[in-house]
């Protein structure tokens, strides 16, 4: 692709190149529309990523279009999220074909910004833990992660460059490390949550996929009204500690391999890099994190549960089940300590320095029974700190490996200059 | 009325004592119901709580109660609040005769605790600053407060012994100490959030309407699942630390006075009142909670601003045209003062001791234009600190006006408990 020539295949392009196409009239969004649903059309059978897309709504959005910093890009909007135009169904029967009366604050954000609402994403049953129908499209055997199952998968497969996610365990992490895209989880309560179907009101995340760093910040960025995510500029991290833990002994050697390499490539570009083990009680935090969003959970489903509770998957239902009994108290204790290792972890970090780890244990497990363990997500999710999933590697049966970065809370702007550092160097 | 005899005006009863008639087989919930609908068909045209109640619902649901701590005692439910079998209007045109395809979690909880739900109580316009028509019961020339302005009134005038209310600044401390009743918002989160309506996701919390504070705790402990509210006992506070802040100076000589003189009920029964001035940062907490509400309402609203803008209020649209060029870094600002505050709170109260200050600066406002200043509400609805109003006097028009009594974090039974042993020695 050149400056004044056409483009090949537009679906290939990530969202900022295409951007840039479209506002120099290279390409328009309606191919660029045509492009992703010729390649959905082909690759849908295999991948499944959607629960809903009917071809003539994005069609017909595409002429109406606002003006905004997504000029007209294709987005994949997780199933949780409501639509005003498109059924939700939260991937459970209880919401088959219910269409909400509303957008929802990040929908309406995004389509402010320009963009285009291609359809819904396949999601696990309320973004917990039972699996929907979506493949790896790397290799269909495989699980895509979840709960974002779909948006990571149909960015994966060039079938959208942009898709929305949410985060409560390691739902927008570790699908991306599977995929082999990025995953952004920004600092909890940066893109609004309103009209999106919540299950632990104190871990829920919006997130977004993408396929390069900036293009997830623009995303993340048009829908927070973030301005300094929209056009960020590289910069290398001031320092990077190496994080084994909590819960690292489930690390595969690969996994932990491409966070050497990653930190290597820090250090080799004279990036200070530490490996300074973190407090043992980071350990107890995956307990508290587990607890709060399984209380939350069943609290927030309580209409589900009383309603519809035969319509809940067991799985679902066995969680619920084991913290009936669980005293407020508990709970409790679990939110105080959230709010204590918040406060302190915020001081364990200084401006500009960037924790590395692993996205997820490996490569996507063999089948579709299970997502995968977001052992290696829950306590950052619990503590608020943005966390960014990048491609890093494969591994031995030939599947994608990201690799984790981390900020402080509120200090996105500077993660995402990092990132792109690190994109540069790492190559594509 | 005795313990053997029937009861002569059920609606006249408060939460525990009606729960305790019916528990006695004094009452039946069916008779309380229809003494509630008969207290509603004589007063509501004067007092106007209600934005929907259809009497054939709670009479076809009292067959149907679930067995739990609320006994089939009728409540109201804040119109912003989903309920899968009523219209949920949220005080807007907007949302005109919508009806939610769920229950809010609240309501899934309250029923499943043998809850029988009324009605919708009328609300703000989305819980924020464009009054409803609702008016005081003690003087229908006066605003009841608002924005959970149909809970207070109704609890206020007999119609319920117990309603549910949210507060982003002060909408249920103001209207409660406007109507004299009780209003109780928990600590932050308490109370699931899940199917009502969000307009600052960082300050909404779920709060309740009682006529005394044990009713008050019987309930919010109902929905949040928290055992020590259920029936909580009264017990002296270890300290008490009179408040005269922030923006102290727009308190009335009343409210002041009635202040000082429930220090002096508990300094008199031996409880150590100290008056010591809080640090000058809580006076520019006022404009971080500003600033965050309306930024996040701005954006939790999107959709209603982008679809269907002309139905907002030309106030509400004030202030989101107001924050509309606000950077997001100083949103930022104001969130990470809110967390460095929350932080810090905690550690200015000793387990036990409980803050008390003025829970509006007076007596409700003459006319039905606006709906008070939340100005004594605003810091600790940013902080999540859970607030109690109580009922304290009568001020210069013959409207009551109450106290407010604050704790920290998470110790809302201590609170309660200050609260029961405090009405105990205020007398009735």
């Amino acid at each position: 692709m050149t400056d004044t020539g056409t483009v090949s295949d537009p679906a290939r392009l990530g969202a900022r190149a295409a951007r840039d196409a479209i506002r120099a009239g290279r390409l328009a969004p309606g191919e660029l529309l045509e492009a992703c649903l010729s390649r959905i059309a082909a690759r849908d059978d295999t991948v499944r990523a959607w629960h809903f897309l009917d071809p003539a709504l994005p069609r017909a959005a595409v002429s109406g279009l606002a003006a905004g910093v997504l000029e007209g890009l294709p987005v994949g909007v997780k199933d949780i999220t409501a639509t005003a135009d498109m059924p939700t169904a939260c991937g459970s029967p209880i919401y088959r074909g219910h269409v909400p009366g509303r957008d929802a604050a990040c929908v309406a954000a995004l389509r402010a910004a320009g963009g285009l609402v291609m359809g819904k994403t396949a999601t696990t049953e309320f973004a917990a833990y039972t699996p929907t129908e979506t493949r790896n499209p790397h290799d269909p055997a495989h699980t895509p992660g979840g709960s974002s199952s779909g948006s990571a998968a149909a960015v994966a497969d060039f079938q959208v460059p942009l898709a929305t996610g949410t985060q409560t365990a390691g739902s927008v992490i570790r699908p991306a490390s599977f995929c082999g895209v990025v995953g952004l989880k920004p600092t909890f309560g940066t893109v609004d949550y309103a009209g999106t179907h919540g299950f632990a009101a104190s871990l829920d995340t919006l997130g977004v996929f993408a396929r390069s760093a900036g293009d997830a910040a623009l995303f993340a960025g048009a829908m927070a009204g973030w301005e300094a995510l929209t056009d960020p500029a590289p910069e290398a991290p001031r320092r990077v500690r190496i994080i084994r833990a909590p819960h690292w002994g489930q690390v595969s050697a690969e996994s932990e391999a491409l966070v050497e390499t990653a930190a290597r490539l820090f250090a080799d570009h004279g990036v200070t890099v530490t490996d300074t083990p973190l407090p043992a009680a980071f350990e107890d935090l995956l307990a508290a994190q587990e607890l709060i969003q399984i209380y939350e959970g069943r609290r927030a489903l309580a209409w589900e549960r009383h309603t519809h509770g035969d319509k809940l998957s067991e799985g679902l239902r066995g969680h619920f089940d084991r913290v009936a009994a669980v005293p407020f108290t508990e709970y409790r204790a679990a939110r105080q300590a959230q709010a204590l290792w918040q406060q302190r972890i915020d001081g364990m970090m200084a401006p500009g320095e960037v924790w590395l780890t692993a996205a997820a244990p490996g490569e996507a497990p063999e089948g579709l029974g299970a997502t995968g363990d977001p052992v290696f997500s829950r306590v950052w999710t619990l503590l608020h700190v943005p966390c960014i999933a990048l491609p890093m590697g494969r591994g031995p049966k030939g599947l994608p490996i990201g690799i984790q970065l981390i900020g402080p809370r509120w200090r996105d702007p500077d993660l995402i200059a990092a990132a792109l550092w690190f994109e540069e160097r790492r190559g594509a």
